[in-house]
């Protein structure tokens, strides 16, 4: 691809971080800025070289940009695009990184300006670290990142966007923004949810029995404390802008969870054998789909 | 630790098979003899190399075994120790696997003769494997083994069963069968059960979604759908034999989650944001415990 000239990263949390070390890698860009509202972030990445500048102000930072991300938590991009909308220049793209995607047309649309196109996008990758040491070059690989266009967006606009995330090493879908909420309500913020709401109850235990918890996590518990060591402004804004999708996934997991208490208040053990057996299967096609 | 001279271990699977790589690393008995319903899985374990002798009829394999180990689904139980039980020579110590306690003490302890030891163990460890082929010496190593003895047990049965634990790498805790019923019920059960419904829900979904779920699967899916291929006989019988204590753990955890839906019905951020916070606290711990 043909690198972009001036990248600005808003935000440099673990996915901007990572996203400058890829840049970096693949020589994706002549220049790039870092943004943060915490100046010691952007400071830090610069310390690891990982950006050519820091700017005291976003508006500061998109200025002669030919790609802007956002990387901050979905909750700050209205404010953040009002203050760069004046600033970008007509052919700029903006793009972002964050896990809900209908919401950012509603929030970042209205203040683009003509001739700058919007071509959200979302890594589906990730660690549970938080900030700019967190980020590494290769959390990209091999994973997926999908595009979400707007109706009406400029194809060469989402192709260059496409580009990009193939220069960081992953392979792309293009997916209209709602169906993807819907398909991320599912495979990651129901999941996120559970794990957090799981471990919630076990804090609340007593305190010998919490001990315990913690010392004899390996038995399944763990797994989830994983997940819910997740940044908890990032899923906070996650679950406050992808509500509907939300509370219907968690109401079908709702159903499935209490038809299987009942079978285990009556004993009804083929009922729990079947399901059993049913989800190993799951676990084979995503072996078979390489993503395991 | 003295050897054993004989261990007999019932259930050629995931466990029963590390229990023999383990057995044989540290030399802890003069002879191992495996049998299994399915005789495939044993004459496998001779071919591994990790038995020394394989028996048709769990009863020939408790034969001057001075150990005997139940290493099978717990709803099994009953009749495997009808089974052995007139060819369990006096001073033999009983033990077993299973990740139900109180279970095994009402299954196994009618047909336990006088002079034989019942002391029920539960390692902390495993993997979503199954079979002869799955098992590794090094599964134990570092990990809990938590040792049930039932009121009244004779303290140096209990002390052999311990000794055979660290002598497969793992520490050791003495606990109250019931106290590790209601343990394991929230570090383990619950989080099993949350991931095979989590995964279910997800099968029951319509062919084109399923598939995205498979392909999107590395935000957050795919950690439960590891936990959710474990063995299906196995966990059914665990569910059906630690009925209480997981009814009790999962009605709370369903209040907690109800009151997190609520929550974003209503937006209400602040609250989702102090639980993630908590939840993190709590991660912070297990690695502090070097059980991450």
């Amino acid at each position: 691809m043909q690198p972009f000239r001036k990248i600005a990263i808003l935000g440099i949390g673990l996915i901007g971080s990572s996203l400058a070390h890829g840049v970096k890698r693949g020589k994706l860009a002549d220049r790039l800025v870092a943004y943060d509202s915490n100046p010691a972030n952007a400071a830090r990445a610069l310390e690891l070289g990982i950006v050519d500048e820091t700017a005291e102000y976003a508006a500061q930072a998109v200025k002669d940009a030919d790609l802007v991300i956002f990387a901050v938590p979905i909750g700050g991009y209205a404010d953040l695009g009002a203050a760069i909308a004046p600033h970008l220049a007509p052919g700029t793209i903006v793009s972002d990184v964050g896990s809900v995607k209908m919401a950012v047309i509603r929030d970042l649309g209205p203040s683009i300006p003509a001739g700058v196109h919007l071509v959200p996008a979302h890594p589906i990758a990730g660690t549970e670290n938080s900030g700019p040491d967190a980020g590494f070059a290769e959390l990209f690989d091999g994973r997926w990142a999908i595009v979400t266009p707007p109706p009406g967006t400029d194809e060469a606009a989402t192709e260059r966007v496409a580009a990009l995330w193939r220069g960081l090493g992953s392979s792309v879908e293009i997916m209209e923004p709602g169906h993807h909420d819907r398909v991320l309500a599912i495979t990651s913020h129901l999941p996120h949810l559970i794990a957090y709401t799981i471990v919630g109850t076990a804090t609340d235990l007593e305190g010998t029995l919490q001990q315990e918890v913690i010392k004899f996590s390996a038995s399944g518990f763990r797994d989830f404390t994983r997940i819910a060591a997740s940044d908890p402004t990032m899923w906070r804004d996650v679950f406050l802008n992808n509500r509907e999708a939300v509370l219907d996934v968690l109401q079908r997991f709702t159903e499935d969870l209490t038809a299987l208490q009942r079978a285990i208040r009556w004993g009804e053990g083929e009922q729990l054998f079947d399901l059993f057996t049913r989800t190993r299967a799951i676990r084979r096609s995503i072996i078979d789909a390489k993503q395991a």
